[in-house]
């Protein structure tokens, strides 16, 4: 079957996120639609190299144009087997490994998959730290941890503060808590005493009427909670708390979970625990 | 003040993800130890790059080696300026999309910072929904909803169930839960009902005792349920279930959690939502 998707093999001995995230980022200045993605990992061996050279040529022929392949390779012979594919072939990490040698006058230690693979206890520690904190504090939940807490998400229901809190956590081993305002917070004219106690660890989230209607919509249709005139109260409300104490935030309308979660590092000057 | 350490700086317009990304796998491959990482985010102007270009300037001199600056920045005005840093300039970006440009027949769009800027909206909403599911479905919890799961992870307290969850849902939007596999569970020569409905669905995660006894001590020391022996048996029962039930299982002793995620994906064959 000829079909006219451009196939694009993401190649690793490893799991493959570094040539993923890399191809993704490039491809993204392409028109998207036309593009099938397929990772290989842990391709760390000559018969596996063998295989996933027959998939990628395969590939090849039932498309009208040859395969773009990402590769994180490290061992030679394997690099060496998927560059003869009948494709485009990018070598991500040897085109940088060589000035990299160069500049640092020292020998890399071409170990397979060392990047995802082994972790390192600390980070490993502090991720899994994190998470359990931020499980354990989410939604407003045990309040009196906050203390231990390295920042606090407010902002009303669906402003996107689970996400962000349990990306936070483990991608940057921060102690993340999330506080969701509610309409009953809101009728009162103070911030809760729980949050304005930690008044230098809070930061907002905030999201545009529209797009917070239409996701509680899909969430609880027809529901008071859902009603577009509650969310432009709740939301012009919580941006006002957000302004009179001098609490830092963001709107998160059509921003990815990454995203989000890099400004608020950027805004905040907030530095990761694990890296 | 000057120091030994090699200053490494990730640039870019968009969040920095991939530049940390592919910088990391790179310098991985050197002794770690001797590096101090900086991720300078949304240099999108061209008076943050001023500002950026002055940052790495001042770490050059402060430094007995220059730094390494890893790239991925769109704008050509941006790029210049920073490629004039008294450092090694590793443009990503730059070196891969000439070839991809001439090998599409299109020019790339040029466009900062998309790849994890503005989310498509399927894969937003899969991995919310996805996160939503975990959260619900984890420890045990709403087996009810069993059902709805992409994969269920199993295993003894302790064994990874939550973090690797977490990760699945967030990074490939898949409907994870986890059940834990508790003592009380592995009296019973039978694996409980509500999982044994949903045999096709289960993976299992195992870790050596040695570990548990050392992961559990820091959570409980002292503890029946740090003890080596309790440890040892827990785990010894818990693969006794997984080869008995055919259920395929990982050991996932000094994995990382993104090795452990990719793993199941190629033992399993399981697709992502989001990509």
């Amino acid at each position: 079957m000829t079909n006219s998707m451009r196939n694009i093999f993401y190649l690793s001995d490893g799991t493959g996120i570094t040539a993923e995230n890399l191809g993704h980022s490039l491809i993204s200045q392409f028109d998207k639609t036309q593009f099938e993605h397929v990772t290989l990992s842990y391709v760390d061996s000559i018969e596996k190299a063998n295989v996933a050279l027959a998939t990628i040529n395969k590939a090849a022929t039932e498309s009208k144009s040859r395969p773009i392949i990402f590769a994180t390779l490290v061992n030679e012979e394997i690099r060496k087997i998927l560059a003869s594919a009948d494709a485009l072939f990018i070598d991500v990490f040897n085109t940088f490994i060589g000035p990299l040698e160069q500049e640092l006058k020292i020998p890399s230690s071409y170990r397979i998959g060392r990047s995802h693979a082994v972790p390192d206890e600390s980070r490993y520690t502090a991720r899994i730290e994190a998470i359990d904190f931020t499980l354990s504090t989410d939604d407003g939940n045990n309040t009196y941890r906050y203390n231990r807490a390295d920042i606090i998400l407010i902002g009303v229901s669906r402003s996107g503060k689970t996400p962000t809190s349990l990306y936070l956590a483990m991608q940057g081993g921060l102690l993340t808590a999330n506080y969701p305002i509610t309409a009953d917070d809101l009728r009162s004219s103070e911030l809760p005493q729980s949050l304005q106690k930690f008044k230098e660890k809070l930061f907002g989230l905030t999201i545009d009427p529209d797009q917070l209607h239409a996701i509680r919509t899909k969430r609880r249709p027809g529901s008071h909670y859902a009603d577009l005139s509650e969310c432009e109260y709740e939301v012009k409300q919580a941006e006002r708390w957000f302004k009179e104490y001098r609490i830092p935030y963001l709107n998160t309308t059509s921003l990815s979970i990454e995203e989000i979660a890099t400004r608020i590092l950027a805004q905040t000057g907030l530095k990761r625990r694990a890296f």
